[in-house]
C-alpha cells in the first residue's frame, strides 16, 4: 500500500521540526511560483487563472503520490509551449473550447504517465538522449523568447515556426506601443540586476543570509507589483499597454473534461510527447536533488506521482504540468524536506486564488513576457551544443535535427525527428560491428588479432572474432563479412567463429548464421563455433542450428584451433588446456 | 562508369554460349510470367494489361543497372498488394485516376531506392528484421489469398482487413456462382497436382529432364489455355462467368506521370515501405541465388537498380515492381547466366502484349485468381512462426505484432508496429547491460565475476565491469547501478569502472560518469576507470570528463587495484604487472 501510496511513509513520521521547514520552503516558492504561474498561462494561450488553478490541486496530488522531497511541481515553460501547440491545432487561442482541450489534454497525459508507471515502463524515457533533450530544450527556450516578443513590443504578432513568429515581428514593428516596450524592458533589466546583485547587496548591508535570498527569489513578484503600480498610477492602460485585466476570483472549479475518441485522436500524440518530456525533465531534477542528500527517488513511482498531478490538473481546470527546474532548486535551497512543502505551496496560491487576483488587474501582459523572456534565457545552453559537437558528431546530428526541427516545424516534429535520427544513427554503427581474424600468442593459449599482434596463424583453420551482439542490424554483415572472407581464402577447410563477445543472438542473426553454414558447406568449409557463452548456447538448443551445423562448438579457442589443426597450435608446455581459458568461457 | 552501369561489365565478354543459356531461361520465365502478371495486377486492383506492362521496361532497366545474374524482377504478390492498399485509398479502383497513381507510385518508390542507392544507404533495410519480414510475408499471404476468394466464389466482396474481407466474402456466399466455383477449383486443384507429380511423371515417362521441367513450369500457362477455351466453348461468361474480356493490344504507353506535392504527400509514406520492402524481398532472393554460383551482388548498385526498374515501370504504364522469389529460383534453374536473360524475358513479354491479348477475351477471372490462390500459399510459412516462438518470445512478439497489424489494420501499420517494436524490444534490451563486481583471482592478475569465482575484495576499493557499450538507452541505468552500489557499501573510498567490454561512451552516458563523479566525490568516494580501449580514450580526451574525474585512469585492472588498496592486492610471485594485461588493454 505504502509502495504506490509513498505519503504513508514520511506522513507517519512527520515533527513540528518538519513542518517548518516545509513551511518556509513553501512561502519562498509560492512568491516565485504566482507570477511563474500567470506567465506560463500565457505561454501556454491560456488565460492567466488557468496558471493558478494548475498549481494547486497537482501540487497536492504530487504529495500524496511522489517520492522526491524537493521536487516543485507546476506549470513549466517546455511543457506550456507544447501544450500551446498541440491545442492551437484544434481550437482558438484562448477561447472555452481552447481551455476545454487543455484540460483534457493535461487529463490524457495523466492517464499515460500513471499507466507507464504501473506497468513500469519508465524506460521509454531512454529513447531520449541527453543530446536530443539539451536540443530540445535550447530550441524551446528561444521559440519562448521570440513569441513572447509580440508583448514587449505591444503588437499582435503570431505564427507557430521561428520564421513566422520573426517575419511576423518584423512586419509589425512598426506598430509598436511605446509605454509597453518602456514596461518590457524595464522589467527584464530589474530581473537581470536582481538576479546578479541584489542578494550579495542585501548581505552588505547587514540582512541575515537566509531573508537576503528569499527576498532575491521575490524579484519576478517586486516586478509585478512596481509594474502593476505604475501602470495603475500612470493610466497606462489608456496608452496602448496591454493589461491582464479581470481575472475570476475563487478556487479552481472541478470539472472532468470531454475525453470523448476524438479528443483522444487530436491529443494523444501530443499527450505522449508531453508525458514523455516532462518526466525525463522533472527525475532529472529530481535524481540530481535527491543525490545532494543521499536521498533516492522511485522512478516508476514518478510516473504515477506525475500521472496524478496531471490528472488533478486536467479535472481542476488546468494545464500540462510537470517537475520545474528552477522552482525546485529554490524549493530545495530553502530547506524543503518532505513533500508536504508542496502542498503548503498548493494552499499559498490557493489564498491568492481567492484574494489576489483583483489586485493583478492593472498588471501589464509586458511584466509577464519580461519574466518569461528572463527565466527561458537561462534554458539556452550553447556551452552543451559545443562540447557535443566536439565529444560526437552523431549526438551532435541528433542535436542539430532536434533544434532545427523545433525552429522549422515545431516541437513535436522537433523531438521525433531527433529521437529517429538518433535511433538510426545507433543502428548504423551497431550494423558493422567491429571484427578481426585472431591467432595464437606465441607460448600461451590465447588469441589476438592478427593486425595487431605476432601470432600463429594457419592455412587451412581461420579463427573471426566478432566484437559485439549478433542481431538483425548486423545480421546481413555477418554474412557478408563471414562468407567474404572465405571466398578469399581458397585453402581454408576451417572457419571458427569465435564468440567470447555475443552476448545475444536473435532470430536474424540465427538465421544467418544458418545461410553462413549452409553456403559454407557448399564450399566444402566446415563451420565452428568457440567460446559461446552459457546463455547463447541454451538458446541456440532451442533451435535446428546445431543439428545442421557442419563442425563443432568449442569450449575455449584454443582448444578449437589445437583439435582442427594439431600441427600448428601447439599445446604450451605439453600441458593440457588451462583452467583460465575455461574461466574465461564460462564468464556471462 | 561500369560501377553505375554493371552492364558494362558483363556485357564486353557476352558470348553466344550466354545468349543460349539466356534466351533458354527467358523463355521458361516468359511462360511462367504471362499468367502471373495478368494475376498480379488483380491484386493490385489493376487492369490486366498494366501487369504486361510492368514486365517489360523494368526488366530491360534491371538488366542495365542490376548486378544480379538470375533476378527475375517484375510485378510481385506482396508489393501488388502494398500498392493496392496505398493506392486505394486516393483513387476509386480500377479507374483511370487509380491506374495514374499506381504508375506514380512506381515513379516515386523509384526515385526513392535510386536516391538511397546513391547515398548508399541500403543498410536502412536492416531495420526489417527476419522475423518481421517472415510475418508480413505470410500475413500478406494470407491476406491475399483471402481477398481473391471471391473470384473463386463470383461474387463482389470487398474490404481492406481480414475481418472486413471474410464478413463481406461471408454475406455473400449465397450469391455464388457454380460455374465460376467450378472454374476455380478446378484450376486449384490442376495447379497443386501438376506442382507435386507433374515434373516426375513426365521424367518417368522418358522425356529427357530439363523439358520436364520446363514443362512443368508451364502449369498456370496451361491452366490460363484450358479454362478460357472451356468458357468460350461452353460460353459460360453468359452463365455468370466472369472473364477478362477485353485487353488493348499493344506496346506500354510513355507517358511521364503527374507527380505534384499533393502526389508525394498521399504517395511518399507507402513509396517508401513498398521501396523497402521490395529491397528486402529482392535482395535476399538474389543473395541467395549468387552464392549458389560463388557470385556476389552489390548491395548499394541493387538499389539504383531497382530504382531504375521502377522508375521504368512508372513511365511506362506500369505500377511498383521488384524482384519475385519463385520466378527467379527459376530463372537460375533454367540456367540464366547474365541479366539479359531479364532482356529477352521482356522481349517475350512485349510479343505477348502485342500479339496475345485477343486470345485471352474469354480467359476467366477465377483462373487467376486460383493461380494466386496457389503461389500465395507458399508464402505461408507457420514452421517459422513456430520456431520463432521455441527460439526467442520477443523476435516473436514482434512477428504476431506484425501479422496482426497487417490482418486488423492493413500491410502498412502492420509493418510500421513490427519494426517499432522489435527497436523498442531492442533499446529495453540494452537499457539493462549485464554488470558485475570483479575480483582478484588468486595468485593471477585476473579479474572475475565475485558471484562465480573465489575472488580477493577489499572494503575500501569496489570494481565494477560493464559489460556493454554505454549510451543513452542506459545511461540512466548506469547511474543508478553505480551510486546504488555505493550507497550499500559505506567503507568505501574508491571506486574502478572496468570497461573492458566498453567500444563506445556516447555524449549521454559521458554525462552520466559526469554525475557520477560528481555524485561520488559530494559522498567521499574517488572514480577511477581501468582497461579504457584506446578509441574511447580517444575520444574521453576531447570532453572535460578526465579534467574533473576525482580518480585516474588505469591501463589494467590489477594495475587499479593495486594502487590503490596494495595490502590487498598483491602482485603474482613478486613480479611486475605481466604483458598480458597491456597486451588485453590494447586490444579494440
Amino acid at each position: 500500500m505504502s509502495r504506490y501510496l509513498p505519503i504513508l511513509r514520511w506522513g507517519r513520521r512527520y515533527t513540528p521540526a518538519l513542518f517548518a521547514d516545509d513551511a518556509h520552503a513553501a512561502l519562498i516558492v509560492t512568491i516565485m511560483l504566482i507570477p511563474q504561474s500567470l506567465a506560463y498561462a500565457l505561454i501556454a494561450g491560456l488565460p492567466p487563472e488557468i496558471g493558478l488553478y494548475a498549481s494547486i490541486a497537482p501540487l497536492i496530488a504530487y504529495a500524496v503520490f511522489g517520492t522526491s522531497n524537493t521536487l516543485a511541481v507546476g506549470p513549466v515553460a517546455v511543457v506550456s509551449l507544447m501544450t500551446a501547440s498541440a491545442v492551437g491545432r484544434i481550437a482558438e487561442t484562448g477561447g472555452p473550447e481552447y481551455i476545454a482541450a487543455a484540460a483534457a489534454l493535461a487529463v490524457i497525459t495523466g492517464l499515460m504517465l500513471f499507466v507507464l508507471g504501473v506497468m513500469r515502463l519508465g524506460i521509454l524515457a531512454n529513447f531520449l538522449s541527453h543530446p536530443i533533450i539539451a536540443g530540445f530544450i535550447t530550441a524551446s527556450g528561444i521559440l519562448i523568447a521570440a513569441s513572447q516578443m509580440k508583448h514587449i513590443l505591444g503588437v499582435s504578432a503570431h505564427g507557430d515556426t521561428l520564421i513566422e513568429i520573426t517575419r511576423s515581428l518584423a512586419a509589425h514593428i512598426p506598430q509598436s506601443n511605446i509605454p509597453t516596450i518602456a514596461i518590457g524592458a524595464g522589467t527584464m533589466m530589474f530581473l537581470f540586476l536582481t538576479r546578479a546583485f541584489l542578494e550579495k547587496s542585501l548581505r552588505a548591508v547587514g540582512i541575515p543570509d537566509r531573508l537576503a535570498a528569499s527576498i532575491a527569489k521575490a524579484g519576478p513578484l517586486l516586478a509585478v507589483i512596481g509594474s502593476t503600480i505604475a501602470v495603475a498610477a500612470l493610466g497606462l492602460e489608456t496608452k496602448g499597454v496591454a493589461i491582464v485585466g479581470d481575472i475570476p476570483r475563487g478556487l479552481p472549479p472541478f470539472a472532468i473534461p470531454d475525453l470523448g475518441a476524438d479528443r483522444w485522436r487530436e491529443l494523444a500524440g501530443a499527450a505522449f510527447l508531453i508525458a514523455i518530456i516532462g518526466y525525463v525533465e522533472s527525475v532529472s531534477v529530481a535524481q540530481t536533488l535527491a543525490a545532494k542528500r543521499r536521498e533516492r527517488i522511485d522512478l516508476d513511482q514518478e510516473l504515477i506521482g506525475l500521472g496524478a498531478s496531471n490528472i488533478a490538473a486536467g479535472v481542476t481546470g488546468g494545464f500540462p504540468v510537470t517537475g520545474g527546474f528552477a522552482r525546485s532548486v529554490v524549493n530545495f535551497d530553502a530547506g524543503a524536506r518532505t513533500p508536504a512543502a508542496g502542498a503548503y505551496t498548493a494552499l499559498g496560491i490557493a489564498l491568492a486564488a481567492l484574494f489576489l487576483t483583483p489586485f493583478l488587474y492593472y498588471l501589464p501582459q509586458a511584466t509577464l513576457a519580461a519574466t518569461i523572456i528572463v527565466a527561458v534565457l537561462s534554458l539556452i545552453n550553447i556551452s552543451t551544443v559545443l562540447q557535443t559537437w566536439r565529444y560526437s558528431k552523431s549526438d551532435f546530428a541528433a542535436m542539430m535535427i532536434t533544434i532545427f526541427g523545433v525552429f522549422l516545424f515545431g516541437v513535436e516534429i522537433g523531438v521525433v525527428a531527433g529521437v529517429a535520427l538518433s535511433i538510426i544513427l545507433l543502428l548504423y554503427r551497431a550494423s558493422k560491428p567491429h571484427w578481426a581474424v585472431v591467432g595464437q600468442v606465441p607460448g600461451t593459449e590465447h588469441f589476438r588479432n592478427i593486425d595487431r599482434h605476432a601470432v600463429i596463424t594457419s592455412p587451412v583453420v581461420a579463427a573471426l572474432r566478432i566484437d559485439g551482439n549478433l542481431f538483425f542490424a548486423n545480421a546481413r554483415y555477418l554474412e557478408d563479412t563471414v562468407l567474404g572472407f572465405v571466398a578469399n581464402a581458397s585453402t581454408l577447410k576451417h572457419v571458427v567463429l569465435m564468440c567470447s563477445a555475443v552476448n545475444e543472438i536473435d532470430t536474424s542473426a540465427l538465421e544467418s548464421l544458418e545461410a553462413i553454414n549452409e553456403r559454407l558447406k557448399e564450399a566444402g568449409v566446415s563451420f565452428h563455433l568457440s567460446e559461446v557463452k552459457g546463455p547463447v548456447m541454451d538458446r541456440l538448443k532451442r533451435s535446428h542450428f546445431l543439428d545442421q551445423l557442419t563442425g563443432r562448438v568449442f569450449l575455449s579457442q584454443f582448444e578449437a584451433m589445437h583439435s582442427l589443426d594439431p600441427a600448428t597450435f601447439r599445446l604450451v608446455n605439453g600441458a593440457p588446456s588451462s583452467g583460465l581459458a575455461k574461466t574465461e568461457q564460462e564468464e556471462s
